[in-house]
């Protein structure tokens, strides 16, 4: 009896929780998340205003990822960031992480031009920090997989805050 | 003999998807969505930009609410919208859809101050439809969940959209 009337119950949540709901026309879409692929345990900033305020709250660096979903090599940049584990913990532990697959119209965020996959870590004082670089001359705030090492190097540098001016 | 290497195979899979990984410290955590509550099913902006480019590429009008997680009141209209279904279907199919939780630093979104829950109709030719407009004289876009009629009537003036001068 009791079992009859748990399956019961199990029926009615099932149906109440498709019931009604909007399905749109060329079927259903899996939601879409906040990391976009670039680690789904860490704690996304939405916008790059929020990013600034947890940053400022938190006393932790930002890191700004932009990315575009069709690009190679951003793609194979996400795999290498999201597959680290080490890589993750730290972005969790240490960083405020916001990744944009569109630019803001801040033009500190693109010191060297608009480009992806290009990553730029912004000081708690809301400091742009610029002189933190990759190894590519051209495209200083590119990095490639292989550029993991550079990268952790980076967020150790970015991890060290600047002094604000008494 | 096919069973069993399917088995070894799922086994395989199932491990090989959670060996590594990184787990907060906290415990696992549940992705964060786009969505935020507002409807699983739409496809939302990130970010004001973004909201803005896909407004004018598509020429669909653009409807930026702003919430907050702990706010009653966000909370219950979110329900009311994320609830109805002609009204997800009317967002999907008609309009570009952005939710935030924290203010931009366009303050054109902002006509009559900053407060939650508030909504914002943004016309393709960029232009923030300031006209349109609740039924409350002190806070002109914000909307109860008994609201949802104006609400509507609002959606349709800006599917009206602005003529652009010659």
């Amino acid at each position: 009896m009791i079992k009859a009337m748990l399956s019961a119950l199990l029926v009615l949540v099932a149906l109440s929780s498709t019931f009604g709901k909007y399905i749109p026309k060329t079927g259903r879409r899996t939601p879409q998340t906040l990391s976009r692929g670039w680690g789904d345990q860490l704690i996304w900033a939405q916008t790059y205003e929020e990013g600034l305020y947890w940053s400022r709250s938190r006393n932790k660096p930002l890191m700004v990822i932009f990315h575009l979903k069709d690009c190679p090599h951003s793609q194979a940049l996400k795999k290498t960031v999201a597959d680290d584990t080490e890589f993750q913990r730290t972005l969790d532990e240490d960083f405020i992480v916001l990744n944009l697959m569109y630019e803001t119209t801040d033009k500190h965020l693109s010191p060297d031009g608009q480009y992806v996959p290009r990553i730029i870590f912004v000081d708690p004082s809301m400091t742009v920090r610029a002189d933190i670089t990759g190894r590519y001359a051209n495209r200083m705030y590119a990095y490639e997989p292989s550029d993991i090492k550079i990268l952790l190097d980076n967020m150790k540098k970015a991890k060290k805050l600047l002094k604000s001016e008494l």
